[in-house]
């Protein structure tokens, strides 16, 4: 039972019906790539090999699996899922232990189902292979599962070959199987290409194991878990089936979530308890939020850190390193990227704070502008501790706020200001009394004249 | 008929399966907390008297409802739900009328429903208790009611105490009852804790007074009426119904949702004839719309009034004291707090009027910024009728622009304006020919140097 | 088969139950009123005259369909649906063809299913009427259509006057029919209000027909197809339908929806491949998306062309006029309105973009606002190629800003600027050290004195 595991994902389809200039598996489910989540179950499973079987697209995939230390093997030609398997042969050569086949576009399997399937080879009668059933709402074309006694298989029957009483079976195949290294390729190299398709099928090792007086046993899980993708529409439906499972689990662990439907989490958002959040809230990845915060609708949250009793929005943006600390607030139509915010510390209003810190108990005035790009370099801004910041003012960085300073409304401030001073820019009022009459006179002529 | 009535509501569970530092009973559904919709029901209903029965937490508890002229009794141990009813006693002593009881947590029951209950019990054969029942879409573990014949209750029977037989029955026990003051107390001063829980159940009382020769008898009602609340994704699915109920209700009595599932009412939205709203719109308390007010997609409206014609968004905020007066128009990213927005005024984009009073028909530019707050005192914008506020000002408070004046655009103006006049601040432009060409090169030059 | 059409459209009901000001057939699906889907796909048709009958509020309808060339006829009195289509009569003076009988508030019937109706008319048996028939989940009271055998219709009969065999046939009438113009008003004239309503039917031309020995046939469809709008329910309803089709259309052809139940597009709305749409976007009229476009979460868009590569939101708001170049950016809390973003130019945060063009390659800061309106002109904004507008600038129209010219921040500009110039207006900066402690002590001390 701690046999070495490899596995082996098919990820060679070239999925036509996405219509995208983007692989198939690479489209993201929770802001991550579909494939990627199936990696992650694998890894979380203890794998001592991934093998990842590519064709058309190759290089896109290769891009996102090598850095995760995960193999390819090139299908050149689409011959089947059998010769797709085979692809690994020499990438798990001299590989002794239990090889998991799963597919790039299948991709919310469970560690907790691969664990079992691949236990099941270990237990009773020894199983050559493992296949993974399901039990779909509408068996339909799918092909079926006959079961001779208990978990032994006799057969997988495609839809179109499968008799009356066979197709009555609602027990389907998901395709994903578990089979002792030392049997598959060994299997693999005896199925032959002889049906009307001319295709090598990964399911024939079934009947060539059975022939050997090998036993094929079969683990059952949830449709949704098995549920593939081929088209947008399946992308859609998966990515809800995400999202439900998540919004459900938000609330069992103590977050408040008035409308569950209308929050879209990513693939890692951490939430502490006693959070409350508003309908219409968006999670990028890398996002944390400690007890007792409230996110208010039409939040747009990512690669944001966010402690305890702070509020969020509505109508807030944070994005990758923003750094809310305790109980400060972001207003509507204010977005942080780079910045912190200190304890307590408020930016309510119309604001955009870049590459900047706020220090604890400042107060960022409607309208604020950090100026911290000159096309070239971002450079950043420093708000002292108990600094007010003045409405509609621009802060043109490098600068920095002492603490405890004043800046004026509608002031440009290019140089430091020392703490508990005053810096203000403000030109003189120009007043012509009457003028708007005059004006509006004017206007209407001109107007009138047309 | 004419009886008086007592409520004694349960709130003396945890709640631990919230998991939250906040009461159960007061975790709010549509803006207001689960409990208050039931007393709302109750005091609809003209009750003489409210009792909420507290435990764990009743700080929590009391600062919410003392101040409605609600009574509190304390339950110190949970023994059961007769003993939890049994704490009213003292409470109660001397009242003479009909006692509802109802439970905290249980929070969308009718006052028609509640009417119902009650009046049964000076019906035919004058029950001593009205249990209300209702047929779940699974009856799974609840209690049956098991009836005798026409409406009359023989008996509670707890699920895993059922018969099959029993368990057959479709009609299940909410907990709610009516019960007669005068009998009550008595009926429940004999209930023991003789069983398998060593609790005293309320539901015993039927039994007693069925042995007395009295009549019980059974009201029914629909499932989510009597829908309890014991984890956050019931509290989610009750809001949901609640939502549900409250769209419909919008749309019969005349409004447009475009898409009624993203529209969010609180518990006192005012809406009126001919009013559209886009997809997206949450309303928090406090707000009355006019007929004929188009509510655009984003928007967030709290303690708001909107008079007939207006518009408000897409992306706007609306916060406690906000008036818009008729045909007045706010637009994207523009948040009124406190702030008046007299007939046909417009304040269309990214501004914030905070402490402000904009008169009819005046036009606020493109950035305008009410600095209301100095850190200390908030203070009051007074724009006159028909004025005109250039994009990107600041008008500094406390502060007057006369009725027809004109602000000229990026001004920062900080003392009172008379009418008809202009105001501008406009510091001289500094030109440097050529300038931008040998900053590019030496910034180019800089990162070519790293 | 290539006999001329004509559409006649029943609009003269009330819509009492819309308790709206304005006509039911005008309140809007996919933002387009729903009489003018009917017409659209009767125009797809090919139909040479449509009639639309119209009676009370006859000008507002009037005002929508006489621009598009159909024309009206006057129901005075409301007599009946048979009365109403009468009313055609003296518009179809002549014509000679086939005529189909629509109405306004079944607005989603496809062209398709029209062909078919009007090509059965030529079919076997020369029908003189065609009804359209449907199955709904619950028959209920809908009339049903008895068929003899084959496509034969016997007759239609109303739910109150069925038969118990009658009741139970499941194929109801849409009142939708398609009649030869010879036989229309021939047998409308023999048509009688002999009945308890005292009302002049429609489908008592079935039986007219069928004494007179000739055919009337069915053709079935769904019945989204043909669901009515006599409630703002029931508009919300068929607005969802609509929108979850077209949803499916948008991913079937190549764009990823992540949440497609947030997404709502208007009734033109054009979408490439590869376009990636995030949760909570609106669409507006004339709308157009190129290849590989990114449209962020909570991006709200009208009137708006959009090329390749362009990036939108979160909270972005296009409105009419709108063109953004290829791989052009636009970013929160930004409004562009008749604006020209050029290629790869960047307009990231709290902007206001109106009646203005701008640049390739250049760069808009943050809160920068073209100040385009004085009140009674709207003026334009040109910024150059690779212009630089640093942060919370307020561009003052009519002006323009040269290729390669730099805006230093919190500039107010009001005359055009060389290329590659530097402009810049910064009044100087005042500054008073230790003034915030001492402010801070005086506020304190009022505050302490109230």
């Amino acid at each position: 039972m701690t046999a070495p595991i490899a596995a082996i994902i098919l990820a060679a389809g070239k999925g036509t019906r996405m219509k995208s200039d983007t692989h198939k598996v690479l489209h993201p489910i929770a802001g991550r790539p579909m494939l990627l989540h199936l990696i992650d179950s694998v890894k979380a499973l203890g794998a001592a090999r991934e093998v990842v079987v590519v064709g058309a697209g190759r290089e896109q995939v290769e891009a996102v699996v090598t850095p995760l230390g995960a193999e390819t093997a090139h299908q050149a030609e689409q011959l089947g899922t059998g010769h797709a398997v085979l692809q690994a042969k020499t990438a798990l050569a001299g590989f002794e232990g239990d090889v998991l086949i799963l597919y790039g576009d299948v991709p919310l399997v469970t560690t907790a189902t691969m664990r079992r399937m691949v236990e099941r080879l270990h237990g009773p009668d020894s199983p050559a292979v493992v296949v993974l059933g399901f039990r779909p709402a509408d068996p339909g074309a799918y092909g079926r599962l006959i079961v001779a006694s208990g978990d032994r298989l006799s057969k997988i029957v495609e839809y179109k070959d499968a008799s009356p009483e066979e197709r009555a079976v609602t027990l389907c195949n998901s395709g994903l199987m578990a089979v002792r290294g030392a049997d598959l390729f060994a299997l693999l190299d005896r199925v032959t290409s002889d049906n009307a398709a001319g295709e090598y099928y990964l399911t024939d090792i079934v009947g060539l194991a059975n022939g050997d007086g090998r036993v094929a046993a079969v683990i059952e899980t949830g449709a949704t878990e098995v549920a593939g993708v081929n088209s947008r529409g399946e992308l859609a439906a998966l990515e809800a089936e995400w999202q439900q499972a998540r919004r459900a689990r938000a609330m069992v662990e103590g977050a408040t979530l008035i409308a569950p439907e209308t929050v879209w989490f990513a693939h890692d958002t951490v939430l502490g308890r006693d959070v409350t959040i508003e309908p219409n809230v968006v999670f990028g990845p890398g996002v944390t939020v400690a007890d007792g915060v409230t996110l208010r609708a039409f939040s747009h949250i990512e690669g944001a850190t966010i402690a305890s009793g702070a509020t969020v929005g509505p109508f807030a943006r944070l994005r990758p390193g923003a750094v809310l600390e305790a109980d400060s607030h972001v207003g509507n139509f204010v977005e942080l990227k780079n910045a912190v915010l200190g304890k307590g510390a408020k930016a309510n209003h119309l604001t955009y704070l870049g590459d900047a810190s706020v220090g604890a108990g400042a107060n960022i005035g409607a309208g604020t502008i950090t100026c911290n790009y000159n096309g070239f370099l971002k450079r950043k801004t420093v708000i002292g501790e108990g600094a007010f910041i003045g409405s509609n003012s621009a802060l043109v960085a490098p600068v920095a706020i002492g603490d405890g300073a004043i800046i004026g409304a509608g002031s440009v401030i290019t140089r430091d200001v020392e703490p508990d001073a005053l810096a203000v820019t403000r030109p003189e009022t120009l007043k012509k009394q009457g003028w708007a009459t005059t004006f509006r006179a004017t206007m209407k002529a001109r107007k009138a004249a047309k």
